[in-house]
């Protein structure tokens, strides 16, 4: 790869260590951002460095934040007696999106894994744990995903919270718009399981 | 889309525009870089703010470069006798991976089309035939794309070139490790019709 000036070839080899762009797309990207200078390339060059200079996480939360403390955490319309756990910024924004819940969020950035070393502290839950008896908490609901890691650590917190709140976690069922034929049996299951009289 | 804070939804929205880029993996990207500040995002921060700033169309061929003439035009090494013509800096670069070619090139960037209104002189045709005469080529390549838009301005800037130097244009055939099984008719047919003695 050394058909372009060395600047346009940092750009694309920089551009390529993105999620969901390979080389191939990186350059196709590159050219296009030459094409679109004013309009693209140039504002996106100062969101970044924007985004560089001021990100940070909340010291509360660990939501991404451009203060100390994130627009949820200091905002006075949100309801101060339920957190929600999400394992990770995208999910949280993934709530916030479908826009039902009022309260604020822990952020554990990832889910125990014995394998890479994840415990307890990196994921902060004695932080959480701590909010829970600090601001009294009434309601911690687990919105963590539906895997094998998800789930043990969604166990693992429900211990450790038991006696000081109540814990809930998010209902597995049919998705909306679903069709049975196209769902794993896990999910039809406990669908069926959790059934509710019309 | 309000739930990050406005730069960050700013630069989501701003890579949302990118080539192979939807508003979802934008989203992801923009929380890879925000997790990878020092070692990503600050790098590519200023690896665009240096292409936009240097970054600029060659004169003579219409290559990227970072500089009036393009590193190919101005090397030594290339001969100067033969002018490669591509459709866009990407084919430029695919013909420089393969790194048979040695000569030079013209970047037409786009076809020829009576629906868009492009035209011999938007894509830089007169220059070409002008750069035939005065710098003495003997052979122009036609590498454009196997499409009928392609083939059609192939044809164009043949007749142009008539009488003044060789023209040629990339054979068609079977790919390099195809299997015929999943080869178009068209292709078996280009590939039968000009087929080789071994």
């Amino acid at each position: 790869m050394s058909e372009a000036p060395r600047d346009i070839e940092n750009l694309i080899e920089l551009m390529a260590k993105l999620p969901g762009l390979g080389p191939r797309s990186a350059r196709r990207a590159v050219l296009y951002l030459i094409r679109k200078r004013a309009l693209v390339l140039t504002p996106l060059a100062d969101a970044m460095q924007a985004v560089a200079e001021t990100a940070r996480e909340c010291v509360t939360c660990g939501n991404v934040s451009t203060s100390d403390r994130c627009d949820i955490c200091v905002s006075e319309k949100r309801s101060t007696g339920e957190i929600c756990v999400v394992e990770d910024v995208a999910d949280l924004w993934a709530m916030e999106r479908a826009g039902l819940f009022k309260g604020r969020y822990h952020v554990l950035g990832g889910t125990l894994s014995a394998l890479d070393a994840v415990g307890p502290e990196d994921l902060g839950i004695p932080r959480l744990v701590q909010r829970v008896v600090d601001d009294n908490i009434s309601e911690v609901i687990l919105a963590l995903n539906a895997t094998v890691d998800g789930q043990t650590t969604a166990h693992y917190i429900a211990d450790e919270l038991e006696g000081r709140c109540l814990v809930s976690s998010l209902a597995q069922g049919v998705p909306i718009g679903g069709e049975l034929d196209y769902l794993d049996e896990g999910t039809i299951s406990a669908a069926l399981s959790a059934r509710k009289r019309m």
